[in-house]
């Protein structure tokens, strides 16, 4: 389509007056109407076209547009768009199973919800009826949803306006070297100070009044923070040794984008519980869920799960989901993103790492990478200030700025970019992307003590 | 397509092995396998039909499969399946559009969602952010959804295995003078003596410490108790009284339901926050939402909204969306719903109410009409007690074991029978399926203290 500016006036007009938009101060934005997007690419209505570093907000693990799951919506569409939950339906059924052949262990049984904020609120309830008991053990620098019980596990500061402080979420810090809470050197030492920091903590706590641990298995937004050797399997031991349910949130993390189909495949644990959504339908049709073990579908086996919503299980959804995981299997989509992470943006971002004075850490596996940007590489003060606005954050607009005039949509949070493009992007784009991000970081070297020019410059 | 029992039993198989359901007890239910889906009816893999007086879970009000929202959805999909909600989308700016355009008031801004315990999420964290107070007053007898605060909220038995009694929530008695808790007379009385109890508990609750009262307009699941005359204007009242907001949920009687756009059209009350989903696209693809006021959207115009998802304004939600509103007025459906309700339904059920012992009361407006069973109309002793499973549910068992034989697919709560077909329903088929619930209610009346055969027999 040729680009078309009095469409996209219109679209953004009509947008300022009726769309309130999430997490927004509603009068000082200003949202740019996109008018189509297609495999790792989006275009506005002016034709500018910007290669998506984001997936949307990490979710569009097969791109935009994928020419075989949107004729199968299509399909689906014809067949069934929607029917009610208690009934059982093909691609209701069919879903369920493609997933459970995926997720790790026993976790065989599939409750569907709309996104992942339901999903978790869901595993928390399971945990909480499966053991009777009231507190919930989350992370600081995590995210796992929007709505009351979601936000309140949250560990950033998305949480605050919304704490209620009565939500029985208790917050423990997990390991991150590069920060480290626990004075520790290596990876080991921060893993054996995590989980003991986890224990005792849980000591504190009585173990007997705590439900659930949960974990994001990397966080995701919070800064992509691969838990070191042995922290989950370690998370794992001390959830069997108090009786409490182990809860990994694969949201963001799961399908595809860590190189393995789930973040889990990379380590050795299995949770009780896990929670999914966005990558399960590349967000098609929205979508969530929780894989439930044997032990915990066991409890609701003669005793009803006091749960549920309308459209659990919806069918249009499902379909696509079948859809999804059916493509990303032919195409070797999961393989693609282990080898673009292994021999593209690990080598290219550790290279970038070595010229750039703003770049203190890189981290990620598979299309999930994060940049940690530090106004001094040698006592790592963050690029901007934690929960910075306005002018504090400046650094990073002016870096985000430049991504964009390149024709590069970064994902940026506080003094992060992300790496995220769908697991499909090619090489070639990926290239080009990652040349646009490494000029761009010119941009925030400026703010760094060592200035634009490198260390010592 | 011919029968497919073979079909049927695999889909029927894979359901039990891999998809957990909601609101259930998974190992004693049998979910019947469904193959299709069209305008008021479904049926099953042997090819029974069923005549469909739920609308799923009341919320298919243009019915199963309308060609033109299925060819929409089908158009949008290939235009943009999904974009992330920071962006201006003409599908969703022109959802919002019209759905501003229906709503009553200045209820000129729309947060999608994608559903409606979300949507009452979001509401609620607008009302406490708005007004700085922490409490909520909701109703006995309402339903608000499945995640942790929309079930506080609710006022029916699926809220007890999730009440933390933290949640803020205070729950108060609204009107319904069939089963008065203020001993009245009259709807006159009840309504006033409603009104005085509501203002009663906010004066020892403390208004100050009360963000908001949130009702459905008209409550769904809980019964359809019509409010009276008066008591929505009075509840408008106490918010203004008290600089509370004022929440109407409307996920369920929204849309065309009660023979009009929302169900706050019947009544002379605007409320500051509106609650939707279902009927907003009959739930072809899964969305919900708050409309939201000037007063409130003020209040974030410079200031952050705590809240978001990543599907908020899901664009092939909101291409759903938009066909669905321009079908439902192009082919007069809310009209066609008044009309179905004023010269069918009602006379209907007010006929059998004359010839059936076991009817208590009859009650409802357009397609969304309640029948109140009763072991006996003197006393109103519900058919069935408050929540009753088992051998105690056997007369609500026998009731719709009757209607399914007959082909009709009926909603059943307690003690309660809803005759909520899709808004589309045809004269022809509405009176084929109120044949059928005339004969199935026989074997309810074989429950009451009349006999099967009527009073005194």
């Amino acid at each position: 389509m040729p680009p078309d500016p009095a469409a996209g006036r219109a679209v953004h007009a009509t947008d300022r007056a009726h769309v309130f938009h999430s997490w927004s101060a509603q009068g000082q934005i200003d949202p740019p109407a996109i008018a189509g997007a297609e495999g790792s690419s989006f275009w506005d209505y002016e034709g500018k076209r910007y290669l998506d570093f984001t997936s949307g907000l990490v979710f569009t693990n097969i791109g935009y547009a994928h020419p075989k799951v949107v004729a199968a919506i299509q399909e689906q569409a014809a067949k069934m768009c929607t029917f009610a939950p208690a009934f059982a339906i093909e691609a209701r059924s069919e879903a369920a199973r493609l997933i459970a052949e995926r997720t790790p262990g026993d976790l065989d049984k599939i409750f569907f919800t709309n996104g992942g904020a339901d999903a978790v609120e869901h595993a928390i309830r399971m945990a909480r009826v499966h053991t009777g008991r009231p507190k919930v053990l989350s992370a600081y620098r995590s995210y796992h949803g929007g709505t009351e019980q979601a936000i309140n596990l949250t560990g950033d500061p998305r949480r605050w306006a919304s704490d209620t402080g009565t939500a029985g979420v208790v917050h423990f810090h997990a390991p991150h070297l590069y920060r480290t809470q626990f004075y520790a050197q290596t990876e080991e030492q921060e893993c054996e100070r995590a989980l003991a920091h986890l224990e005792q903590t849980l000591v504190y706590e009585g173990p007997h009044t705590v439900a659930a641990v949960i974990l994001e298995t990397i966080p995701g937004t919070a800064g992509i923070m691969m838990p070191p050797p042995g922290y989950l399997a370690g998370v794992r031991a001390l959830c069997d040794k108090y009786g409490l349910v182990f809860v990994l949130d694969e949201v963001m993390a799961g399908f595809g984008r860590t190189g393995t189909w789930f973040a889990a495949d990379l380590y050795d644990a299995v949770p009780d519980l896990m929670t999914f959504a966005k990558g399960v339908n590349s967000g098609y049709v929205p979508l969530g869920g929780v894989a439930i073990c044997e032990k915990i579908a066991a409890t609701f086996e003669n005793r009803p799960y006091p749960g549920g919503l309308t459209y659990s299980g919806h069918p249009l959804a499902c379909g696509a989901a079948v859809a999804t995981l059916q493509v990303m299997a032919e195409e070797g989509i999961v393989e693609h993103a282990a080898h673009l992470g292994e021999n593209v943006i690990g080598p290219a971002l550790r290279d970038m790492a070595a010229r750039h004075p703003s770049i203190g850490e890189v981290r990620g596996t598979g299309v999930f990478w994060a940049l940690d940007l530090v106004r001094d590489q040698e006592t790592r003060e963050p690029l901007v200030p934690y929960n910075a606005t306005g002018a504090d954050n400046a650094p990073m607009a002016d870096f985000a700025a430049a991504a964009k005039r390149g024709g590069l949509w970064p994902f940026v949070n506080m003094n992060r970019t992300h790496v995220v493009p769908p697991c499909t992007i090619t090489e070639a784009e990926l290239k080009e992307g990652l040349t646009v991000l490494d000029e761009a970081l010119t941009a925030a070297d400026a703010h760094t003590t060592a200035g634009p020019g490198g260390a010592g410059a």
